[in-house]
């Protein structure tokens, strides 16, 4: 049995998650957020059946039982940087006795966000692998350098422990060159790499080989449409077990309606405002990552369940529902015709596992292709279910999706390549 | 009896069409371009059945008889401006004997790109609908002007006809707003009426109301795919007999892959590319909208025709082909889900008329939603037909586009109304 460590590094957060594998068991998972600042907070969740052991190193924190019956323990603090905050995170482990020493961490995955066509599968990280997730930063300039500066920390206060870094992107290397090819210059791909890279490929991998394995059809000949629907949403059709094609694109930012970004626009409209607004580049880029989407058109949440909440009364916050809706309708209705034969139409992440009526929705709305959504079924948040009537061509399922247990199986594997 | 005549005038050419109304008679056709230069050039198609009057007006160009057995009238002359050739080709359509005098032409209808949301219908042009057409330049720089300019001339050279505006865009209005809004912040729709206009919208209509009547379904309850697809390609949602979604947007660049234009891009690789190429946004427009498409992948040629020429022997050639086909299949596809029930899938215009492939790939992968291609119907060019098996449960048409024909329509109609 080895401890294998999920790390998801952001520019002021940092998540984790320790398992045992290969039991695939959660020894522990955490956050620590707004790094950098003098508020920072730590958080670590395990089980009631540990008992800490060095009550002097966490008597500045606190120490709960949470609803679903583990134990979590606080603290808030001034935290300067990615390193002090893994330090720190590192010593409350072994404080809290949820491991013995650092050292058993016999590997640390790395998740990253682009790794352009360099990577189509997780490595294990040495400097050539490193260097080039710096120079990836071009395309993921909000997230590639974050992780890379989280790997750094980690190979200074880990030295021992295995390396690896799992792509968002890489899943979606099998895309044909049609599929992620735009209509543009040719010359920009060759020269620039202009192209569809998709995201959230940990995630979509997970969910399908779940999907795949629960309808005893094998993977090779699986295919599918997969719905990652969180604040970030993106659909891939999978075909023969792999991605086939992906609704996001160069960026995260293409594709559906999100909680703030935009997806598809016309780029000449994009023009039209910049000119109208006196934008730059760089404002407009921001306007339709983080003011666009569902919080641009309702005027007034990017979480949907607020505007659920209101929908009866707030027709904006209806409109942004139903355009909402709408969108991941249409990717589905597009991958099914590119596709042609679809064994397993899949639901994850926050609104995925959480939201019965966007399920409802796109099923009822695939009933021409022969889907029948059993409702009964359907009323469900977050547990793995089949949520399609026995007579339904297609198989409708929800998966919770679990990108850690993805990666620290990605790390189990190269340990023991 | 009343003669009607239809004219789409651009920057540098105009098109027009003279008909007998009601009964629908073609009399003329005819095309001046390259207006503005040394080498500019009129031709005119006429009946075999008419006599030249006045053969001294006609002495200075060529009369010869076409394969299709009409007579053609050709003349290259120095043509400054579009009055001048407007003023030029009205006297050649008296000397040439089609009509005996200018003032037989009752009634003019102009083809105008833009209609904003101010028009849903064709219009009687007043002073204020001059100065409307005038200020939604904004939405299409590149024709309105032109539109106005011909509408301008048309008014002082037949100051009696009446005059018509038939806008490319309100067959697009009655699209509910979860179609026509964009995910952006809600301020601009209203700030600057950002939002999905779509095009085509005269052919669009015509195909989808020739349809309807082909098989016999009113069309308040006609629900189809109209797949316009030329050197500019639009796809359109028809839901009881109206426009109910679109793939052009806010101008025509949106949506498909087209001859140079680049359709879906995400915005940020736009600005990727534009930061590297170091362009302004005019020049990137120009990009997308004339060196993208098939032209920009292939690296060839605009015109399926030589692409398809080519194909066996040149990857980029196919690539080309495959991603057009691809993206008219994904609106397809969309546009069932977003429908649910589709009684017939329409192809018109170039490519949609002349090119049995694109269609067979398009009726073949919507295979699973019960539709059969009949090759053998689908052997043909520019001529209605059903394409599709009996047992098909979605009637796939040819339809060759009439767009002067709806124009006359228009004008006829307001002229009698």
């Amino acid at each position: 049995m080895t401890k294998i460590m999920a790390v998801n590094a952001g520019s002021s957060s940092l998540k984790f998650q320790l398992l045992n594998m290969p039991n695939e068991q959660v020894l522990s998972k955490g956050i620590i957020e707004r790094i950098g600042m003098m508020d920072a907070k730590l958080s670590i969740q395990f089980s009631l059946d540990i008992e800490p052991v060095d009550q002097d190193r966490l008597k500045d924190g606190s120490l709960t039982t949470t609803k679903n019956g583990e134990q979590k323990f606080e603290q808030t603090l001034l935290i300067k940087d990615q390193h002090a905050a893994i330090e720190l995170m590192l010593d409350k482990l072994t404080a809290l006795g949820i491991i013995r020493e650092v050292n058993e961490i016999s590997g640390v995955g790395h998740r990253v966000v682009a790794g352009g066509e360099w990577f189509n599968h997780s490595v294990i990280i040495t400097e050539d692998v490193l260097e080039k997730i710096d120079r990836l930063a071009a395309y993921a300039p909000l997230h590639n350098p974050a992780n890379a500066m989280g790997i750094r920390a980690f190979h200074h206060l880990l030295p021992d422990a295995l390396s690896v870094a799992v792509f968002d992107t890489s899943f979606h290397q099998t895309m044909p060159e049609k599929n992620f090819l735009y209509s543009l210059p040719y010359e920009f791909y060759t020269r620039y790499g202009a192209r569809r890279y998709g995201a959230h490929g940990t995630s979509h991998r997970y969910v399908t080989e779940r999907a795949a394995e629960k309808l005893g059809i094998p993977l090779e000949k699986f295919n599918a449409i997969s719905c990652h629907l969180g604040a970030g949403a993106s659909i891939t059709a999978i075909k023969n077990g792999q991605s086939y094609d992906t609704s996001m694109g160069f960026t995260p930012l293409a594709g559906l309606t999100m909680a703030t970004r935009a997806g598809d626009v016309d780029p000449s409209l994009l023009y039209y405002i910049q000119k109208h607004e006196n934008l730059t580049n760089d404002e407009m880029l921001h306007l339709l990552n983080s003011k666009s989407g569902m919080l641009g058109i309702s005027t007034l949440s990017s979480d949907m369940r607020d505007l659920e909440d209101v929908q009866t009364t707030n027709p904006h916050a209806k409109l942004a529902l139903d355009i909402f809706y709408d969108r991941v309708i249409r990717y589905v209705g597009q991958y099914f015709a590119t596709l042609g034969r679809v064994d397993a139409i899949i639901f994850t992440a926050g609104i995925g596992e959480n939201d019965p009526v966007t399920r409802a929705k796109v099923l009822e709305a695939m009933s021409y292709a022969g889907v029948h959504l059993d409702p009964e079924a359907n009323n469900v948040r977050g547990k793995e279910r089949i949520i399609t009537a026995s007579n339904s061509t297609v198989t409708g399922l929800l998966i919770p999706t679990n990108e850690e247990l993805m990666i620290a199986r990605d790390v189990f594997s190269l340990e023991n390549h």
